[in-house]
């Protein structure tokens, strides 16, 4: 844990509403302050000196240029939806909180692209591309801001098909640490016009400039989705056909894992009734002979796996509830241990290597005697195993990271990653430290490199 | 053009011996030298002292920790097919020829990717995929090595479906200026794992380190392809076709532009008989049912913007001549002007300004009395004007440069890049630094943090 400085908390709260005319908007009440002191991980709260509402560019180039000239230390925030601490102000300092900057820039769907300002929400941005009958994909669960997703290079649910942040973001607005302003990519769908520096803020988890405004590619609305449930006996089997599946080359737009304790977890929480068997939840779009010759196929897959039936579901109703269900399944977990914390493990590894892999976490979890459920996205081999530990029992909480030491481990010894899409953080500094030993040298000189004194997001990614 | 440094050339060509203990791959022949001072652009040759022929990664290494050590340039090389002189050793040192690494170190098709030498041509990427059913899909037309379209970010006829290089990166073994070997990504699909120092590589034009192993993603091979020509009655009705066929999310695997001058040069260099009218070559692909449904729906909305009748082509051989003769594009061209030498703009525009952007390009050809065809990958608002010009004619290069300023700045304004695929090089220089002028100080930054005695491909992305 890094040591708060000791500022000048009103000379800066003075200096910054010179800046920022309105007090509501640099605020240092208690309960505020509360709110920006976690996320939704189990790391410990560190309470920020001030929290700052930006409206503008100009706003938040203002701030910066003076809390580096200060040296005091900056964490930008959206939802709070973060899994691994990122929006903990360790060194506390200032919360940038950017929800207010959640408007809509520029709308052009006739180049199936939008502008937007960093605070905006993921549903924010798909309605309003829906009233053109596009559709913003990455779906990450939590409501997240559209900031922190690019901050964490975030995916989710329709990463198989439309890819993660990373490929949806065309254009970037920057404030780096001194207040400087810069603007990455263009609204070209492609570009090789020198270093793509906007891929490097990508995924920087706020630790290289404050994003202030995306421009992310939308998608034509399919013209018909079919959403299907297979329930198969065993979790092997439902790896095994994941992987054949995507190694037919059938074209999906969704497939989710869930272990059987998810679809108890589930069948209380929603009161549903399904099978309480290992299932993958899938969903097909495009044309509707492309569906149905896909989903066919996909049945036929599947029953080599011992599925016996390919339950599909056309209704938009029934489809958005099962894609609910299965967003609901954090809470879910939670609600069956009352007073417990989730924590959440999110490796990602080679397709081939996934059965294996869920079979050892699987493994891992009944050897600890952790309650746990696992589910992924599994088309891309990412599955977090995800559990509800009491913080208050040191036991546990050991047991927890053995747990995700273990799981890192085996990810890593075969090819895989330690973070399929939720980042580093505080929790996996140790683990991106292992995973790319050689990067760190580059990794830390070009954070010298854009922060000198230090002050974006201190604490998180690598140790200072 | 920077200015050759002196350097003792016997002296390093002994030092190299000693890593590498064989004449031919430590060669100061003047042939060898001759073959590696130019590429398909018309940009002046520079001859390098000595052409090294690495086999290994620890020979690259050695070869760059020497050379950082004496200051000596090194430029590195694989197919020669840059259009932008991205391979001229201008500061002449060594040209380090990669096309002897050009095995395939590891082959997962389960996992559908590839680990393979930089100098392993495209063409036999797809070969070695396609035994197991599988595709590497990116296809500019030359036969280029992987690690030169890593290193340019290159894209072309099927960028529409599967994106550009940068999206096909998974990882990479990069040798930095000092020697030092580094690994980027993993195996798995997707990762938040820290700074994605692989995608600062990709597009870097050997200006950062040189590329000595990359994994890339694979395919499967469509169930069903067809390939299609639609003409069109003039140049506005086939790119507001291009661009209402986007518009409707029909799923195009390839869709190239030809205006009526291409299609005059294919049919008397190839001895077709394509109408000679604009036109549009589509390819859709996946299952049976899908590509009925699609391709009955392109003609639909070709049929709006005049085009008479989809001509299908669903046997192989006919869709291997169709994009051969498409590829054979500049061949074509320049033999409609013997002796002449071929130049080619490569802006990339938001698909909504495509239109205005082609009839603008057409018109600046016309006015400036330029020889020139019109051919894009209009999926993505890439397209280039190719011309033929005479080297020895001073006005005419000055017509020919006025051409490439005028269709840069008139995509600039438009909110799209100054390349879309090709790179920066030596010629875009002056265009980069207008595009991207805010973060040259960023670019410049990262350049001299990874390579401060500025050894690696001087003089291209950005003056010195």
């Amino acid at each position: 844990m890094i040591a708060g400085t000791d500022i000048d908390v009103d000379g800066l709260r003075s200096a910054l509403l010179e800046v920022i005319a309105e007090e509501r908007r640099v605020n240092a009440g208690e309960s505020i302050r509360a709110l920006h002191a976690d996320d939704s991980s189990p790391h410990p709260a560190s309470v920020p000196d001030l929290v700052v509402f930006p409206h503008t560019v100009a706003e938040v180039s203002a701030v910066l240029a003076l809390a580096n000239a200060r040296g005091v230390a900056v964490t930008p925030f959206g939802m709070g939806t973060s899994t691994d601490g990122h929006v903990i102000p360790l060194r506390r300092g200032i919360s940038l909180d950017l929800t207010e900057m959640d408007g809509v820039v520029r709308f052009r769907p006739e180049d199936q692209m939008i502008t937007v300002g960093p605070g905006i929400s993921r549903s924010a941005v798909n309605r309003r591309a829906g009233e053109h009958g596009l559709l913003f994909p990455v779906d990450p669960g939590a409501d997240a801001s559209i900031g922190g997703m690019v901050a964490t290079n975030a995916s989710g649910t329709t990463t198989v098909r439309y890819g993660n942040m990373r490929k949806q973001v065309l254009a970037l607005q920057v404030v780096l640490a001194d207040g400087t302003v810069v603007r990455t990519g263009s609204r070209a769908l492609k570009s090789s016009a020198g270093y793509d520096l906007g891929q490097l803020f990508v995924g920087s988890e706020g630790t290289l400039g404050v994003i202030v405004e995306v421009t992310l590619r939308l998608y034509g609305i399919p013209e018909h989705t079919v959403a299907a449930r297979a329930a198969f006996p065993d979790l092997d089997a439902a790896c095994g056909a994941a992987r054949a599946l995507i190694g037919a080359g059938v074209l999906l737009s969704r497939m989710e894992l869930l272990d059987a304790y998810c679809v108890q977890a589930l069948n209380r929480f929603k009161d549903m009734t399904l099978p309480e068997l290992p299932c993958l939840l899938l969903e097909f779009a495009g044309s509707r002979e492309a569906v149905q010759a896909d989903s066919r196929f996909a049945a036929e897959v599947a029953a080599e796996y011992g599925c016996a039936e390919l339950e599909l579901e056309a209704d938009h109703t029934a489809r958005v509830r099962l894609w609910q269900a299965r967003h609901d399944l954090p809470p879910a977990l939670a609600h069956l241990r009352p007073g417990s914390k989730l924590m959440t493990t999110d490796v990602c590894v080679p397709i081939s290597e996934l059965p294996a892999a869920v079979a050892a976490g699987r493994a891992a979890v009944e050897r600890l005697k952790i309650v746990a459920g696992i589910v992924g996205h599994v088309g891309e081999g990412n599955y977090h195993i995800t559990y509800a530990f009491d913080p208050d029992d040191p036991d546990e909480q050991d047991r927890a990271e053995i747990l995700e030491a273990e799981v890192i481990e085996h990810a890593l010894a075969c090819g895989g990653t330690c973070s399929g899409e939720h980042g580093i953080g505080i929790g996996k500094i140790r683990h991106l430290a292992t995973e790319h030993a050689d990067l760190l040298p580059l990794m830390r000189g070009i954070k010298q490199q854009l922060d000198p004194n230090g002050i974006l997001n201190p604490g998180k990614v690598f140790t200072a």
